[in-house]
């Protein structure tokens, strides 16, 4: 693999991803200029000042100029009209990349808005985050050992896709390709639909009349249940929206599952709920070891 | 506070919450005497070749016998049933406690077995624990600055009470009171619909036909949502069935909320997604604030 190396890169959004993806990048000395850009003048400041980034521009068609890489880092619902702005600033060779969640909601999108899907945009994910959202959260190390997903589509040239994945190679992420109506799938599955029930869990309880109560008595275990429930409400809403085809049928099968347990509970039916409970362990052990990393003893009820 | 000084202390089942309790009063130095107790012998020989119990036996008549205290660390379901066992070698004066996820019920299955709840016993329920179950697990620090909650009813000594309070809080604890009716509900909402939600989802996802390849996919947020999957099946099984009553009403008000959730997002209504999403948000980082435990960084997609 050929290090490496970036004159100018854009970084459209300075918030945890595009922040953390920028301090890993200047890191690992492969890029000349980080310019970034926002709607939010204070943020880009910010980011200034904190060194993440080198100088900064508010309008995208100015910020891309003379850039050879852009990262869109921002809400999956902006994606697309940020790209229709900042297109006559780009110059030609330049390679484009985002990191929303969701994929085919801004493969769809840019369809819509530009007619076409530039051959030089590659649709990317890193699967990796924290709870906390802007620049100051953000860190160069937050893509080590992470999955990047990028879900190229048969427009998308070959050596833009090669561009961005050693980008987050050097980032320190291991990439792996799909299409995207997959991505979306299994996303929805293992993290829209959770993210989904803690929020939902938590207003729950909040509309219980002994909330206070309630959560003074709650311990390791709800904590990290729903600890993913004090993420971004606007950036949450908007991928559980962009992502509404494939969420829906995996939140209906969710709920068909509860039910069925509900109705074994109530029923007394002890059988059942052994042998869901008993197969959702031996699969979540199983997890476990997959991905290597075993929780400390002493944090749950 | 005086200091306490138990003789002789019986731990009947010898597992993480029993080893643990053993562990932390032999350190405390306030303790003469561990008897352990447990229908596996092979357990119980493992306590005592790591330490944790000086010697055993299997029958809790003879276990209980010269103990001035007892705590009683099996599944709730056996609790009642093994107290009737005991009671022939209990000393007059000997104070009873027990460890259960649910009170309700082993008052009530204690009242029907013995026909009378005696004055000596003291419900109890340490909200500590880890996913690991067995002495292996066990540590003598799992009940610093966690709660115990001890239900007394009204036939309950005070004395007693006094006594198992100062034995938690010589582990660690910081102990509090309420009625048994009251802790059924909160932990039914905080601990135990956690447990069904997150068994149920990786249920659900490993039925789905990709499962080995979602579960690859999966990340930081997904671990911590899922990790109390990993718990005992039996045990818990146990503790959905013994808090039936106080548990399916607000599983039921979660469903009907989650319905909510999912109507809007299928009908487009981003204000209500907002506005849920927010409150959630919002009350659990006030939570994460109560708890004065922040989560680091790096862990979630």
């Amino acid at each position: 693999m050929s290090e490496l190396k970036i004159q100018r890169l854009c970084v459209i959004g300075a918030g945890l991803i595009g922040g953390s993806l920028a301090r890993a990048l200047r890191k690992a000395g492969c890029v000349d200029e980080i310019v970034g850009c926002s709607r939010n003048a204070d943020h880009l400041a910010r980011a200034q000042s904190l060194g993440v980034i080198d100088r900064y521009e508010m309008a995208p068609a100015t910020a891309v100029r003379g850039a050879d890489m852009v990262v869109l880092a921002m809400p999956v619902s902006a994606t697309a009209s940020v790209y229709a702005g900042m297109q006559p600033g780009l110059s030609e060779d330049c390679v484009v990349t985002d990191v929303g969640s969701t994929k085919g909601s801004v493969i769809t999108e840019l369809r819509k808005q530009l007619g076409t899907l530039p051959p030089r945009f590659v649709p990317g994910h890193p699967v990796a985050g924290t709870e906390h959202a802007g620049v100051d959260a953000s860190f160069a190390e937050l893509f080590i050992e992470r999955r990047v997903i990028l879900t190229p589509t048969t427009e998308t040239d070959n050596e833009a896709v090669s561009l961005v994945r050693r980008l987050w190679e050097t980032a320190g992420a291991s990439v792996v390709e799909m299409d995207a109506e997959h991505h979306d799938e299994v996303l929805a599955a293992t993290s829209h639909l959770p993210h989904l029930l803690a929020y939902g869990l938590v207003d729950t309880l909040a509309t219980m009349e002994e909330r206070r109560e309630i959560f003074s008595y709650a311990a390791g275990g709800f904590r990290d249940f729903t600890r993913i429930a004090s993420s971004s409400p606007e950036m949450w809403a908007d991928i559980v929206f962009a992502n509404r085809e494939a969420l829906l049928p995996v939140v209906e099968r969710f709920m068909a599952d509860i039910e069925g347990l509900r109705k074994a509970i109530d029923s007394g039916d002890r059988e059942q709920v052994l042998a869901v409970f008993s197969r959702a362990k031996s699969e979540r052990d199983r997890f476990a070891k997959l991905v290597g990393r075993f929780v400390k003893p002493g944090d749950i009820e």
